[in-house]
């Protein structure tokens, strides 16, 4: 078994240089697990930062091979953390065995992706307009164009996915494929499992020849803060709550020198049923969906968090048989002791308000999370009322009854942006809701058919993203391969001797890639 | 001729609720035109919002073709502007009426190549991957991917360029390509153009069956306000001062919802001449610089303000006759009286500078710019002095001379973000100075070899952008077909049956597009 050293990871080296001391948590027990982790100074955090952008010129100019060998590399590291590793992660995050051993197959198939990515060339968004000399009145330069990475990015990681969406998750693995070096926050949450796998990420920089500083990692608290505010960092990928997202975004607006934040913050992710489905498989929809919302804990982004339906008997029903399915479920033990915090403040606001109305679940109380399920008029909603639309992390959910169609049509102008919206409905009433789903796709970044929200595939055609507050950025994703456009940005070349442009624009295309040339995409030579 | 009828455009409608007037100034003169604008009430600036958001839907599921229709009729009524409209712009703005007739022509031009890129299909960034029923552990659903627009779009455009940025510029053209119904501020410098320039594209729109609200403008001074805090507004094209473009986004920041502000703001656009160039041909660089200099009086968002060179006897000499060249310069009446009133100011605070010194230049005095040239120690570059890099808007540039390479490799890290960085260098120095061209791709948005940077083509290649302060969106250009992509975002459509499914993302691929499906590129059916 790797012992835990618990220094912050400078540039390839280990460091501790600070006096303050923490320590990680048994998520289960809340018993100080025996580890010290030693929390960085802002001297480190400058030289992380420094490290970081002396290494971006050489790693961003490496060929996109090799940036795909590293990102191969970390995956290999990563599959081969063997038994003791998830025991530790379980320990840190009480997620069972099997769900962190799946969540290791899915952050190592990520950073494979990645590599393909990079190996189909797309990413460089090559495009060249030739010279026209003799063009009337003005000749045209030779033009040319290509995305590269934006600089140095700080990642701050989520508790709910401590592998796929923290130290090596999906922010890392897009912007070390966009040629920026990271410096990962390590989320306090678990850092005994960041550090294992920091040392996995450098053992992989390490056998492919990576500069120093293309990965570095700090331990502490409010030491974010020296990141973000650094005027070496570029760009910020964070995953957590809608607070935590608007406090990143705020610092580095007022940097003199404004960055982007990618932040992915809060959803609650609505799930509309339609009649015909309720007559259809109404007992099959409310099993189901009570898996759905309490799902790990119900500690995904993606948990659903509102629930809408047509007044009708047969909602009525399906609302019966939810709340006995939700009373049915077994309480969760959360990821740490602030989220079970959280959770319990969020069903008191939600016990405490006047539209809001308790159906299933048994009293919250003691070491872990009961699942819960409330109705809540719709006026709430209508009016916009605050409440409502946030997000109450944990296995609870909202139904929301309305009259008619067209109550549900006003019902979701009041509607924030979300990461997702799902559609039950029977194929004949899908077509004549067409409506329903064109003003989703207004709001959200994924609409489902037929599915629950929970499962999040990592591919090509995934949008884990959506309008505000589900992210800062409605244009990207953090899930996904375009997840790698948030840290690109696009360089034209203007009359360059071809010798002295990127290969990826060279005349003879010596990377093979598609490239849109004078106003045609070809992978041809010039 | 056409008269001048001063009411807002509101919804397809014209419209005058307000009471303030505002008269459009000769720009030549100064003495007020006989057309009388009148501000737009909030209440009208509401139903512009309202009614923009209404053509939303409707417009943005438009087949791409229909829009393509669209933007080419705005071209042909844009063409079709005749010599009395000419003849308005010159008043409004006092450019000369070649440069109108040669805008007039980029400005359609612009349209066109929008409407290509909609017929292209690229900007759907569709892709696809398939269902795998049959996966272990976990099925994969069948997940679709393709780009909207990201709603209503408020455009305020410059008075630099009073038709390519503005009422119907690249910022409105690339919003309008996406999708988005757009909102038009329009710029008090030129309010008889910009009536003129939204009489046609009101026109294109009744031509081609376009739905109302697709297209509004607003008249009046802080109204533009009201536009970007209104919450059906989604997003901000902006090309301006830096602290007007600062201001959009700290507003745009402070709403309920943030949105994306693009703001094309501030940028020096430095110049590096090396030495074998100055020896083989320092005369005639020279010329041409101070021909780019003052260029339509320097009022170029690329104008060159800073060169650099190494220490010589040639560069002394190549100074010596740039400040000849500089002497001979006519004066320029400026776009309007504000602009002379900042320029006059920006040469006061670097005649007052301690680290600057005038080389050359007429005293600065009457109704018109004079051309001027500075030099500045390095000492101001190196130490981040804040008046080195301030745009002063008009034909004047700031020589600095540095003693060596290093001193020049440092004082490239003090350079803020640019727009265009121009090295001007024979060919085998060129390879020698490849870590300044390598270094210079990290701070801007275009470089440029054997050029200068105040021709900015519109094409595939161009990229108008670049790191703050250039814009406040790095990822983004405001010139050339990439624009579109700062107005579109990604929703995923997961199990969603073939015909409920956009065009761009069915089985049949009818609108024979190139895709990414299951990680290859094709353009079949599947």
């Amino acid at each position: 078994m790797s012992s835990t050293l618990g220094h912050n990871f400078i540039g390839g080296q280990r460091s501790a240089q600070g006096s303050v001391q923490l320590n990680s948590l048994d998520a289960t027990t809340g018993e100080a697990l025996p580890h010290a982790f030693v929390q960085a100074t802002e001297a480190e955090v400058d030289a992380a930062a420094h490290a970081a952008a002396a290494a971006f010129p050489a790693f961003r100019n490496l060929p996109a091979e090799k940036r795909a060998q590293f990102l191969d590399a970390i995956a290999d590291e990563l599959d081969a953390l063997g038994d003791d590793f998830v025991a530790t992660v379980c320990r840190e995050t009480a997620l069972p065995a099997g769900r962190i051993q799946g969540e290791r197959g899915r952050t190592s198939g990520q950073m494979r992706l990645f590599a393909k990515v990079l190996r189909r060339g797309d990413f460089y968004g090559a495009r060249i307009d030739r010279a026209l000399p003799d063009r009337q009145p003005l000749p045209r330069p030779d033009l040319r164009q290509v995305r590269i990475g934006v600089g140095p990015v700080a990642v701050f990681g989520a508790s709910n996915f401590p592998l796929a969406f923290s130290t090596a998750g999906g922010d890392t693995a897009s912007a070390l494929a966009a040629g920026c070096p990271v410096i990962v926050k390590a989320h306090s949450g678990h850092m005994a499992t960041a550090e294992r796998v920091a040392e996995a990420v450098i053992r992989a920089a390490e056998r492919t020849d990576m500069p120093k500083g293309v990965f570095s990692m700090i331990f502490g608290n409010g030491v974010g803060e020296w990141l973000v505010r650094h005027p070496l960092v570029q760009a910020v990928g964070f995953t957590g709550s809608l607070r935590g997202g608007n406090a990143l975004v705020k610092m580095a607006s007022e940097r003199p020198q404004p960055i982007p934040v990618f932040a992915e913050m809060s959803s609650i992710n609505p799930v509309f049923i339609l009649p015909d489905a309720l007559t259809a498989r109404g007992e099959k929809i409310a099993s189901e969906l009570a898996a759905s919302v309490t799902l790990g804990g119900g500690q995904f982004c993606t948990n659903p968090g509102l629930v809408m339906g047509l007044h009708s008997p047969a909602f009525s029903q399906f609302v019966e048989r939810l709340s006995a399915n939700m009373n049915d479920q077994a309480p969760h033990t959360m990821l740490n002791a602030g989220g079970l915090v959280s959770y319990s403040k969020g069903l008191e606001h939600l016990h405490g308000h006047a539209g809001v109305t308790h159906l299933a679940g048994h009293p919250q109380q003691g070491e872990q999370a009961q699942p819960q399920l409330f109705k809540a008029d719709v006026s709430l909603l209508l009016n916009g009322d605050e409440l409502l639309q946030e997000e109450v992390f944990g296995p609870t959910t909202i139904i929301i009854e309305v009259e008619d169609e067209a109550t549900l049509k006003s019902a979701l102008t009041g509607l924030r942006g979300q990461l997702t919206a799902t559609v039950i409905g029977e194929p004949a009433e899908l077509v004549s809701y067409a409506w329903l789903m064109e003003a989703l796709q207004e709001k959200v970044g994924r609409v489902l058919l037929n599915g629950y929200p929970t499962g999040v595939e990592v591919c090509d055609a995934m949008v884990h993203g959506g309008p505000y507050p589900a992210t800062s950025d409605s244009r990207g994703t953090s899930v996904g391969t375009l997840a790698i456009d948030r840290f690109l940005r696009p360089v034209c070349f203007q009359n360059y001797p071809d010798a002295l442009l990127p290969e990826a624009l060279q005349n003879a295309n010596p990377l093979k890639i598609r490239r849109l040339v004078d106003g045609d995409i070809t992978d041809s030579a010039l």
